[in-house]
Formats: C-alpha cells, structure tokens, sequence
C-alpha cells in the first residue's frame, strides 16, 4: 500500500480487483479536516448480480468445504495479517478524522473481533459443519422417536452494508461471524471512509488467504440490489434509522434482515453517585470519552445524560474540567491532538442543523458552542479550517425532560444532552422514551437502584452497563461493544442482534428441528444417540482418533458393592453423609431406602470398571458433564458401565483432540443408576 | 355450557364479557356440514384500546407478580380443568367440521402444549423471573468485569390472531409461552371456528384461576390494530403468506411480528424405499392421513409427494386402496365418519379454484374428482350435500415438475401433488423450490440417503422428519408440530418459529446483555457470581431454603495427598490408568508432571472436605455439572475446597427445592484444581 490512493477506488468482486472503466458521476470523498480529495468511487458498470451470484456458488461452495474450527483458525491468521500492518491503516483512518485512540476502537477493535471469533469457534463450536441446538427431546416412550434442533448455515450471501465512522470493525464484526458460519459475505462500506475499507481487504487479499468467493467488496452504491436478493440471503445493515426502515421494506419474504441503528442511548447518575464519590468521576470521565472518541460519531454514545435532580451544574462543570484538560481538537496528524473532526463537512452540517433543532425545542446550550472551533491543523498551528469537519463538544439542558425532541433527535456528533430525575422509577422510563436503545450505562454502587432501573429499562436496551468503583478501571465502557456480547437493541436501535460470541453465528444459520430415530439423527448429527448402533470390537481406549468412530462401545462386567465397601469409602475420603452411614436415618430420608453407596464410589468404580489402564491414545479425563443420579444402590446391588464415543472433535492445530463419551451406570436390575458424559483427550495418531 | 350458543358470540376483555349491543353487520357463522347458521361474531363497539391497556397495565402486573414456575403450574391447572370437558369441546367442534380425531389434534393437542410448557417450565427455568443465557462472559483479566445475557419479559401485549383450523391448539400454543413468559395474551380467532375459541376461552374463565389481565378474547375482526401496537408488542399471526405480509407491512418499528404460514410442504419418498418395504407403507399411509385429518386443511399437510421416477403410479395406487378401505366423508356427528368437511363453502370454492389453477397449469387428476361428494349426513343416511363444505380427496400429477405452480399454488383442503425425482439432488432442489416450508418428510432407511437430500433442505424448512421401520409406529407424524420442537419456517412458511419449548418463551422476552462487576450481576440476576460477595456464618449445608441465601460459603481445611492415598484409591476403585500408578510413563504423558492424583479422588474428597455429615436441609446430591479438571495433583500436594450456594430454585409443589452449589478445588499454591456445580436438593423448612 502507498500514499497515493487511487483516483478512483477500486472493488473486489468475483475473486479480482475491478475498476469501472467510465469514471462519469464518481463520488469524491475528501480528508475530513483539510476538505483535500482523497479519492473516488463509483459502481458503474458493476454487475451486482454476478457478485452475489459468485458468493452463492463460489463462496458456499468454497466455504462449505471448511469446518467450524477450520474456518476459525482462518479468523486468526487474518487477524494476524492484518495485525503486521496496522500503522498503514492507522494512517489511511487519519484522513477519516480518526485520532490514534480513535483507531484503537475501529482497527484494533476490528482484529480483536476476529481473533475472539476465531477463540471462541474452536471452543464453542464443534469441529463440524452442523449445530446442535439444546438437547435430544424424546418423543417416544421407547426411545425410537427423537427430535433434535439443528443450525445449517443458510445457502445464500450475506450483504453487509456498513456506517461510515467504524469502517474496518464495522465491517469485520459482521464479516467474523458470517465467515465462522460458513456464509459467504459482500462488503458494501459508506462511501466517506471506503479507502479504509478497501485497505483491509486488499491486505487480505494479498494474504492469499481468504477462500475464493468468500469475502467480496462493493466500494461504491449498490442501487437495485433488492431486486437480487430472496430466501436463503442476509442483509446486515448499520446507519440511521430511516434508511434501515426503507431498506427493510424493500427485503423480499424470506430475505434475513437485521438492522443495527444509531439509537438515544442513555447514561444514568445514580442518587449515591454525588460529587466526590468513584461513580461520580467515572461516570464524568465516561460522558467525555463518549462525546470525544470518533467525535461522538458512535451509534452507541451517549445521547441523553440521566442525572438526579439538582445535580446537572456539577456534571457539566466536572465534563468542563476535564474537557480543558484533554481535549484538544485538530487534524489527527498533528500531535498532541485528542479529539479528530466528523468523517465529513455534510455531516458537520448535518449535525449543527440537529442541534438547531434540540435548541428550538426547548434545549439550552449548557456547554460549548456551534461556532466554527479553532483547531490543531496538521502542520501543529492553530487556527479555523474552514474546510474540515470540526465541531466542538456540546452539552444541551432540557428542563422540560418530557420534551419529545431530546427522546428523538439525533446529532450524530459530539453531542449529548442532560436530563434531570426525580426517582429511579422516573429515570427508567426517561431510558424508555428513547423507544428502544443500543446501550444505557447506570453509574452507581447501590444494588438496589440498580436492579429497580433494570427492571424498568432492560426491554427497551440491547445492552446495559452498570458502572461502579470496583469496575470503572476495567470497564469496557459504553460505548465499546464486545465481541462477547450482543450488539443491538429493541426498537429504534433496529431490532437487531450482532455479536454475542456464537449467537451471532446462529443469525447467519437456519434451525430446523430434525425428527427420527435415534440411528438416523446420529447419522445426520455426527453426535450419537442411546439408541442408535453400537460398536465393540477392541476397547475404544485402545483407539486413537485416526480409529475410532462415534457409537465404539465399551460395556464393562458388574461389581457388587457390599456395606464394607461404603464404608471404606466413607472413612478415606471423609465423606460421612448420614445417608451412607447411618441406617436409621438414611431410611427417614424421602429419597434413599436406606444406607446407599455414595455417588462419587459410584462414578469412581464406574471409571475402574471401564477404564483400560496402560498408556494408549487416550491422554487424559479432562472433565465430566450432566451427571445425574437416578437410582439410589444398595449394599448388595451390582453395578455395571456403558461408555459409548459420543462426539469426536479433532483439533485442528494440535496432535489430539476432545472425545465426549457417554457413560451410562446401570444396576443388576438394569435400572439406570446414573448418567453423565466422560470428557477426555485422544490423540489423533496411535 | 349448553347446546344452545347465543346469537352473538361474546368478547372476553377487561376482565368481564362483553358482547356488542348494535348487532348490525355481525357476521354469520355456519355448521361446516349443514351451513346452518350457529351463532354471529361482531366487534362493533369494542375499545381495542382499551382491551390492549388493559393487558399492559393489569395484565402486566398480575403476571410480573408470578414467577416461571409459578405460571407454570397454572397452566397445568389450566390444561386440567379444559381435560376435565373435552366433551363439550369435540361436540362443538363437530359445527366446525372436526371429526373426533380431529379434535384429538385441536382439542387435546392444545391441551398437551399445556401440560408440556408446564412441565418444560419448571424443569428448565428458574424459579424465578429472569432467564440466563449462557454462561458469564470475563471481560477483565481481574475478574472484576463481567458481561451475561439475561432475558428479561415485553412490556406489552401479545396479540394472537389465530388461523380456522385450529381453534383450541392453534390459540394455546400461542397462549402458553406467552403466558410462561409473563406476557398478557389478546386471542383474536377466526370467525369460522371463534365459537371453539369461545369456549375454551369460557373454560378457563370459570375456572377462576386467569390472572387478570393475562387473558383477553376478542370474538370478531381487529381493524385498526396496528395503530394501537408499538414498542414491547407482539404480534403471532397464523394463516395465509399474502395476509401475512399484509399484517407485516402494517407493524410499527418495535413490533415483534412473528407469522407461521401455510407452505407447500414436501415429503420425499426415498429410493430405497420400494413397494412391499415398511418404508413405503408408511410414506403412503401418512399421505392419507395429511389428505384427510382435518380435511387437509392443515398448514403443515403435504401438498408435494415426491417420489422417485415412476413409482407415481404405485404411490397413487396404495394410496387409492388405502383411502378406500379408511375414508368415510360426511357430518362427524354421524357415526363412522373418519373425514369432515371442510371449515366453509367459501373454503370449499376456494379450494377448488385452487385445484382448477393446479389443473390449468399441467396437472393431471390422478385421484379423485371435484365434483361434490356423496357423504354421510348426521342421521346416517348418504347422498348429496349441497350447504355442506364437503370436498373429496384429490391427488394430482405434475410431468413438468418445474412448473412454478406445483411449488406455489396451495389448495387448502384434501389436496396433493405428486412429483417424481430422479436422485437425491433433485429431490432436494424441488423441497426447495417451496420457497421455504413448515415441514418436509423423508421416508428412507438409507442414511446416506437421507444425509444428503438433508444437506440440501434443512434451510429451507423449519422442521424434517425422517420416517423409516424404527420409527414409523411411534413417529408424531409429519404434520403434527410437537411443543417439544419449533413450529414455523423460513420464507414462504412466514419466517417465524413458535413452540420449541423454552425458545418460544424467549420470543416473548428480550435478550440483553449485562455488564458489570461480580457483585452487580449476582444482585441482578439472584444468581451468584464468582468474586461477589459471600457469607461464612454457620455451616450452610445446616440452612433450610428459608435461611440459606445465594453466596452463603463453606471454605474447607486443607489435606495432603499421598502416594499411598492415590495407590490405595486405584486399588479400590480399580482405576489403575498409567497417569496414577506409572510413574514413567504418566511423566511422559504431555499433560502431567508425573504420577497425579485420580480426578475422581479429588472430587471425592473434596465432597469429604465439604460434607456436613448429619442429617439435617439437605437431603441428597443429585448430580454434578461442568466437572473440569485444571491443575494435576501430585503427591504431596494439598487439596481444599470453597462451596458457595450459587442458585436456589424452591419448587412450587414438593417441601425441597434445588440449591446449585459452586465449588472450587484449590492447591496448596491458591491454583485452581477443578470446578463444577453440585446439585442438592434441600428442604424448604428446617
């Protein structure tokens, strides 16, 4: 990558850079603080349907031959690529207004989605191309009929249509779980910050890693593109709420629309929080990072600040404080500055006009001016850029808190507005007003309050920080998603879902409940079924997992336990539980017919009725799940052991791998005395 | 109730029955098989404003009041009292043209969805009104930052409008998740069966046990609805795609719409499946009953038999025999009858024009004819019935079977086409020309087979039954959706998913992740969370439900492990694995620094540690969940062990409850061991 971009930005498109050949009615998109042309871009000529056709073939097939785990471990080497080349991106996201901290959020965040998409896939997820989905239900009384819930990935392309301000983890917290579920993706970025967006995909390109047909870029309109997309597809959407409402009528049946959209999200001072107190200054601090970071250009800022009544000249003389102390607004090349212009002088008007608004209806200017700043251009003098993006911090009082102007316009910008509460009952429904958020913050160490606030405000969010003294150094912040939880919210904020860890990768999939016997759902599941065939040749200990199959089977010979036996247990390991212990009194218990044998003796000569001691491919017992205790024993019953592989998941970067096995205690009777599932590690190779 | 339905079907709102004073414009609703009147519906009049508020306000706070388990045990009350008069509900049913078995489906079907959500409810939810997803998430290296997904009930009202079919379970298994989930049900039925509706809904009424506000009738049309929904609403809609869409369009952002339509479902014949296996007799014998249970007026019937090329005529033929010896058509009041009509002569018409378009488009009346059915009339004589909605058992036949109409013309009632395929792809490619159904079958004992044509329609389909010997005696069949397993599919089939178990109550309430510290989340969630706050007073294995309290610790002392323990343990168990009694070769093992404690004798142990051995609350360990094994233990080292109570579920009906135990097992360095969850129960009182 070099300096000079091209006049006109290429796109990736059927596995090759394609430029349009007639440049008539190209965008120009200028440096957000020198107003200097930076690039072009134009759709021209593309031809869309044969983009969406190449990832419906090309990329499913492409990608359908790769399991979870080998998808996954593709997510890290991307993350890695495009880790050795940060400092390039770092320099193209200047020209977008990013300061440094701004690029911690959009690339480093960007590569950290990927690389806990590519963790979590290889630990979430099996390595497999199918999903199971809560447990078999049985649906017979004699174990023939089963119904299970399985996730296939759906069979079309997810069409990712991106905001401006976050254009590389904006892109790649959709593309990371797409990929993972095996759903070939086109990048469609905003035209303002496109050049980013091309830059990390030309890097990946280059990788030589990306598998032909999965990952596509759009740098330009895709006028029509509805007319091309039906069942089986995907659009994931993220900008304003008007265009997601537009967009989403236009989604033909069957299409999978999700839309994730700049919401009035809410940061609440609770009545503790007074000046002086951790929650106080951490909430101060966070309303600054809010109103700075991306020069407030985040769907998840905050917009309306909650505070209790009387207290909102101490709040904004606090943010004052702190303004004067860090914030020094100017060209993103120039050191020492903190806070970058907007991606845009249409956005910059866009957002004084919304401010206009806020201020004609009711709101009072509190901190801060629309007045053109002074700011720190690139060559480090001072003075007014006419020509880039720059707007100030602003801070707008309403004192009528159910004007429906501040529950409902945005300026997307360095803009926020403070609202009084009287009550927490007060302060939930002033969240609510909002009509459905990304996130609310509550600042405060009164677990009290903070549950009456949730109570009232957890529907209407996606997401809900509660800020204390034991986490306001960790904190994420608020307006920081993570890869680990859901991005969205109810209402105006979309009504979509993003992120989430795995959650976000069951969007991109179909469930479908799956009903048979218990042969058939372990041949379509790869998982098996009590029930289904069983194999016992040589004990499965004895295989490695180049051998062995689910359904190898080991049934163990019966051991009677005899009163000694419990009490020999009891007196080693300490465990003298009345019930194995005294007669009269396990006999007065409603569960026991008496003294029993304790569960851990039974899972202990469970594990010496199955195992086959010398070493072998079976390297150790990681840990043990589900177990239950059905059937009380006796002294005089005999148990007895089933261990049958369950699922198989060969890892895909190391010599072994994790066998379930499914472990069943039976007594002479053949009533089931216990059930669990045995976790070990085999090796792949004998 | 009497024999005799008023003239005017009342609306059960606010709390009270209401029934319209102006009867202008009522519509007339007729007996199925007579077309004599039976009773009118009309809402002229009703404040649907005032309907909705109510269940948003009362409704809300009767329901927030109770918790799942709570709920859940009403709706097994509910599901009694309904069992306890079935009768009145299949002779009324009869009006609307259900023959007993029918009602089997309708009737004691929306009974059972009763009693599995009961039962589901408090087997896999808390006691409790949040709902966990997932584990937590560490967020901090510290642990002081965490981030879980709760779910947490609407807000508003959940407005079900029902399809004719299935008056009674169409409406419960819409009711009963909403109801688990603490959100107020508005059941808008059909006019063709709303006398049904009526009565169950009269049922439950008289019962006394409705909390109020959780359950409103409206007995007629809703126009305007949508004006009055909004943010925390939900709207479930059964019935036809192109009302659907209709009703979707109309949803306010922040509505909740969910639709489950009728698809142009699939079942496949198998090739392996040839004349005189079992597998070909029960794809034929579940074809006739989707032809006739409910006279195919089923959105999950078969309208696509696919077959393999030239076994048409086979299928029709064992179909033809079947159909004769079984079928029986006329007025399910008259004995013998084993078909009804359909619901309406305007259905009847409907259905007709639908198979004239069929025919129209290139198909070929292989079975039966339009012309109206001799039937058997109530007092058992046979002939003619021209008010009756009667329509006889059609099978038609596509040569072309890309003709488009085959995939998307559905007629409603007794109607099937039968395509033939020639391999497993192109069985698969005609499923999904439906464009997205509730349900395919696959009747195969091949699983090569059936993996493949699987492969291809899981997507597109919200369920799949593989039918074969094993299970074709017990199958629940392929038009009947079980509670168990989600109902709904992509596309055409609406997009929705209902039923599923808990999944359906999760659609009526909102997913939102929570960030904050240890403390915070245990405060929020009544579970506890690791790092939060805990208590060491009295042993807590000494504390009934009524004292013990979540975060209530035992922290026991600390005890050495020896050679001779882990050589005893080993010969008393017979767990002789090399890693506890080979030094040389567990050394070589790439997990342990040489021979290590037995797992099992940790945990054992630990429970010896741990154990208040007297009789006293808790009265047995039932099992154990998420065991893993962190550090080995070599001799010489020290094992304690901390056990903190971690969820505490109180069941509703017995004396005890479930207490979730946390435990950890710690070395003599403060390195964690192992952790898991024991499960006891315990008894309410000391």
């Amino acid at each position: 990558m070099t300096d000079i971009l091209p006049s006109i930005l290429p796109s990736f498109v059927l596995d090759g850079w394609w430029t349009p050949s007639d440049e008539d009615g190209a965008t120009v998109v200028r440096d957000s603080s020198t107003g200097e042309p930076v690039t072009r871009v134009s759709t021209r000529g593309l031809d869309l349907a044969a983009v969406l056709d190449h990832a419906r073939t090309v990329g499913q097939a492409s990608l359908g031959e790769l399991t979870f785990h080998q998808r996954a471990v593709l997510l890290k080497q991307f993350a890695t690529v495009l880790n050795e080349r940060k400092e390039e991106l770092y320099a193209l996201s200047e020209r977008a207004g990013a300061t440094r901290r701004d690029s911690l959020s959009d690339v480093d965040g960007g590569i950290g989605v990927l690389f806990t998409y590519s963790s979590k896939g290889r630990r979430e997820l099996p390595n497999a191309r199918v999903y199971l989905d809560g447990p078999a239900e049985p649906l017979a009384k004699d174990g023939s009929f089963l119904g299970r819930h399985i996730y296939t990935r759906l069979p079309g392309v997810a069409m990712q249509i991106n905001a401006f301000n976050f254009p590389m983890w904006g892109a790649l917290e959709k593309f990371a779980p797409a990929f993972l579920a095996g759903v070939p993706s086109v990048v469609k970025p905003a035209t303002p910050s496109a050049f980013v967006a091309e830059a990390w995909v030309r890097i990946l390109v280059e990788s030589n890693l990306l598998p032909a047909g999965s990952l596509q870029l759009i740098s330009g309109s895709v006028p029509g593109l509805f007319d091309h997309l039906g069942l089986g597809d995907l659009v994931g959407f993220t900008g304003s709420a008007s265009t997601a409402e537009r967009l989403r009528a236009q989604a033909a049946d069957g299409v999978r629309f999700t839309s994730e959209t700049d919401s009035i999200n809410a940061s609440i001072l609770g009545p503790d929080a007074t000046v002086g107190t951790p929650e106080f200054d951490a909430y101060v601090k966070q309303l600054l990072v809010e109103l700075t970071t991306k020069a407030g250009q985040k769907c998840t800022a905050i917009r309306r600040a909650i505070v209790p009544q009387g207290l909102t000249a101490s709040v904004v003389d606090a943010l004052r404080a702190k303004i004067d102390e860090r914030v020094v607004i100017g060209d993103p090349r120039a050191e020492g500055v903190t806070m970058g212009p907007l991606v845009s002088v249409e956005q910059r008007d866009e957002v004084l006009r919304q401010v206009d608004a806020l201020l004609g209806a009711g709101g009072e200017l509190l901190y801060g001016s629309t007045d053109a700043p002074a700011v720190t251009r690139a060559d480090g003098t001072v003075g007014p850029a006419p020509d880039g993006a720059f707007v100030a911090p602003l801070v707008i009082g309403f004192g009528d808190v159910d004007s429906p102007a501040v529950h409902e316009i945005e300026a997307f910008g360095p803009v926020a507005s403070v609202l009084e509460y009287a009550d927490a009952a007060q302060a939930a429904e002033l969240v609510a007003r909002g009509g459905g958020s990304l996130v609310t913050s509550v600042a405060t160490h009164d677990a009290a309050f903070a549950a009456t606030v949730m109570s009232g405000i957890a529907a209407f969010n996606g997401r809900v920080l509660l800020l204390d003294r034991d986490d306001a150094r960790t904190s994420t912040g608020h307006g920081s998603p993570v890869p680990h939880l859901v991005h969205g919210g109810p209402g105006r904020a979309g009504g979509g879902e993003e992120l989430g860890g795995i959650r976000a990768v069951l969007h991109h999939m179909q469930r479908t409940a799956v009903q048979g016997s218990p042969e058939m759902l372990t041949a379509l599941t790869g998982v098996w079924h009590p029930g289904a065939g069983t194999r016992s040749d040589r004990h499965p200990f004895r295989k490695s997992l180049a051998e062995l199959r689910i359904g190898d089977q080991f049934a163990s010979g019966e051991r009677e336990v005899t009163l000694d036996d419990i009490e020999t247990f009891a007196a080693f390991t300490g465990d003298t539980f009345y019930a194995h212990t005294d007669e009269e009194a396990a006999a007065a218990n409603p569960f026991f017919p008496g003294r029993v044998a304790h569960g851990y003796l039974l899972v202990s000569w469970a594990a010496g009725l199955f195992v086959d001691p010398d070493p072998g491919p079976v390297l150790a017992n990681y840990g043990l799940e589900n177990l239950r205790f059905i059937t009380p024993v006796s002294p005089g019953d005999s148990i007895r052991v089933t261990l049958t592989a369950k699922q198989i998941t060969p890892r895909e970067t190391d010599e072994y791998g994790e066998v379930r096995w499914d472990a069943v205690i039976l007594n002479q009777r053949d009533e089931t005395v216990a059930t669990y599932d045995v976790l070990t590690l085999v090796a792949k190779q004998p």
